[in-house]
Parts: structure tokens; C-alpha cells; sequence
């Protein structure tokens, strides 16, 4: 059990707009992500570059890979990413693909500082019971809570039910990161959770105000997680 | 009912292979595919350059797009797509929101030939009776039947309960986009499904061989749907 990392999500249409915002950003995360938006809009040059600028931050790429799982973690690793985000409601062999991949990677590159791997984004109808243990017994690590964007737009909050669920997975040993809307003030929802691994957030880690968001929700992990 | 159109899906890893595929394949489709491994790839000025060579065919562009929905749907169709890709997996709010923007682009664009419209992608855990049901309630004209890629390449055939399935979705009124290694001695496979809008193939219609598949699909074709 260690701090919960800070990650920022950058989500802009285009790539000047999205290494502006992770130069603003680097100094309060650790890990930078090109967010699905980003990634549709400009492709993997868009993971090479933030890769190119920023050789000592985790970099993550989210294509919510759903399917064709070989050709798109090697063409996301091979452009820079060390974790790549794999839809929950990817067929088995998809994500059997995936994690091939990385392990492959792995095992080629002993040198690496940061293993590839990937990290089961948590989409669509899933349980438990059957889903979870599924990624797991694959040796899966990682996998990413949202609250969808869309949901949250609708107006959707936490709920303790999202709450219960992420306990669940922590204790089948899945390190969580958790996403959608994340505000200091709601950092202690997910006290709970032992294994939670990084908070995701948007545009607000950019810019001044983004040092004084990136401290308050800091200054809450540091009394919640040891 | 109208006779399934042929539909080339382009997933190479990079625009000048996409664009010379489907400049071969050309004559042989109605409909051309900016696959997720393009759009990935490339972003979207993979999009917008099939849309700039192939102006009379319609233009599908598969984000399997999972959240982000009025973003990806816009910048998607403000890149030339005629009809979008949509994860079946996810949020309901995501899917309104797709639906939204086209809806909306529809209506600003009456003198368009081929209306925008989002078509769901059949991945994860789902049901004919809550799920599908869902996906018409909110107006959706059509559904992408798959044998996903990693699991053609795992060795899974078309079963009959996958054919059982696609007569109960064309049955809800949805038309049904079928893919998967298509090849023309499995058509007749999908002979009693009345709704079969198209049928997806990659690199199977490239070239002169090309044309000679595209050709015995389309005989198979002949022979089943009137």
C-alpha cells in the first residue's frame, strides 16, 4: 500500500493544445496520459511526443482498446507508453492479446524502470464475481474506475455502491485508479480503498490553479493512505 | 430490405497504406471504414482524407467510442464520417450524447444525401431484452454484429447462437453491419437475417482479387436477399 499517484488526462483535440497543458502540469503529477479524445484526434504521434517530453513521468495511453488488442498495445508501446487502458468490454482475447504484448515487451527490455502493463478500464455490464476474477487470473494489475464523463455530465455522483465495488476489487488485489470529476473534496470517498493507485483528473491539475488543486487533494491522501 | 452493401474496413498503421487500399478497393464497396487501428494511428486526418478522395461513398468511422461521446461524435462527423461507431458498453449517457450531435448536424444539414447516424458495436456483457431494447428506445437505426478480431484469430466460428442473436436484434428493427472474416462461402450463413445492412471485410476486397471475393459475395448475396 503506497500513496495514490496524481495523473493528469489530457483530452484536447489537438497536440499543441495537449503539451502546453502537460508542461503546465508536470511538476504535480506523475503520471500523464493521452486521453481517447486526444489519441482519435491526432494519433500515436500524440503518445511519442508527450513521450519525447516527458521521459521521467509514467505515460499512459487510453484507447479503451475494445478489439484488434496485438497490433494496438504494440503500436502503443512501441510509440512511448508504459500502461495502456484496455476495455472491460473487450472480448477475453483481446485482453489476452494485450497483456501479451507488454509481457513480451517486458521480457525483451529487462532495462525498462517501468514494466508495460495494462489496465482494465471498467466499462459497460460486469461483475466481480466473473469479470474481475477473469482479469486477474490473467494477471492483470491495474484497472481504472470511472464515473463515465457522460454520466458525470448528466449529473451523476459517486455513490457507495461505485464505493463498495472499488473495495471489492482492491481486495481481489487490482490496483484502482479512479476517475471522473475527482475534487479534493471527495478524496476522502475512497478512504476505503486500499489499493488505489492514482486519482485521474482533467484540466484541473493545468496552470497555477492547478498547484494549489494538486497540494489540496494531496494534503487529503496524505490522511487517508499512510 | 434491401441488399447488404459491402464495406471495407481499413486498419493499417498508417494513412499512405490506408489511402492505396482503399483506392484499390474502391469500385468494389459502398462504404469505407476508418477502422480503430487507423483512427488511432493517424487521428482524425485519416477521416478527413477518405472523405476528401471518396466523396460518393459513405465514410464509417469506428472510435468504438466508449465515453467522450459529444466530443468524439463531433469531431468524427466534422471530419467527414457519415455514421460512427459506438461501443455497446457504454454509459447510456454517452450513447444519447453520440446520438445528440448527429441529430443535431442532421437537422443544420438538411440538403445532407446521407444522414449522420451512430451505429452500436456489439462488445461485452449484453442482452437483446434490456440492453438492445435500450439502444432502439433512443432511436438507433443500427447495430454492429461482431466475432471480434482476437477471438477470430483464437479460432471461434460463427455459431448458431450468434445467428439466433442477430435475427432477434433485426427482428427490434435494427439493421445489422456483420463482421468478422467474412468470406463469401459464409454468407449463407446469415440468409434469415432480414435487416443485414452490410457486410465488413479488411484487406479481403484489396486489389484483383479483391474483386473477384467482392464479386462471390455479392452472387451469394443475390441469392438471399431479394
Amino acid at each position: 500500500m503506497s500513496k495514490p499517484l496524481l495523473q493528469i488526462a489530457l483530452d484536447s483535440l489537438s497536440l499543441e493544445k495537449a503539451v502546453a497543458d502537460a508542461k503546465q502540469a508536470e511538476s504535480v503529477v506523475e503520471i500523464i496520459e493521452c486521453g481517447t479524445i486526444l489519441a482519435c484526434a491526432e494519433g500515436m504521434k500524440a503518445v511519442s511526443t508527450l513521450r519525447a517530453l516527458h521521459p521521467n513521468h509514467i505515460i499512459v495511453c487510453d484507447l479503451k482498446t475494445t478489439d484488434g488488442g496485438a497490433i494496438l498495445a504494440k503500436m502503443a508501446f512501441e510509440a512511448g507508453a508504459d500502461w495502456l487502458m484496455v476495455s472491460a468490454a473487450a472480448h477475453p482475447a483481446t485482453k489476452a492479446a494485450c497483456k501479451k504484448v507488454a509481457d513480451d515487451f517486458n521480457a525483451a527490455h529487462p532495462e525498462l524502470k517501468v514494466k508495460k502493463e495494462i489496465q482494465i478500464e471498467i466499462y459497460g455490464n460486469w461483475t466481480v464475481e466473473k469479470d474481475a476474477k477473469e482479469w486477474v487470473e490473467l494477471g492483470v494489475k491495474q484497472a481504472i474506475y470511472h464515473r463515465s464523463r457522460d454520466a458525470e455530465l448528466a449529473g451523476k455522483g459517486w455513490t457507495a455502491e461505485d464505493v463498495e465495488l472499488m473495495k471489492q476489487l482492491s481486495a481481489l488485489g487490482l490496483e484502482l485508479s479512479i476517475t471522473g470529476g475527482i475534487v479534493p473534496e471527495e478524496i476522502h470517498l475512497f478512504k476505503e480503498i486500499k489499493n488505489a493507485k492514482a486519482f485521474i483528473t482533467g484540466r484541473a491539475l493545468v496552470g497555477e490553479k492547478g498547484k494549489q488543486i494538486a497540494e489540496a487533494i494531496r494534503a487529503e491522501i496524505d490522511k487517508y493512505w499512510a
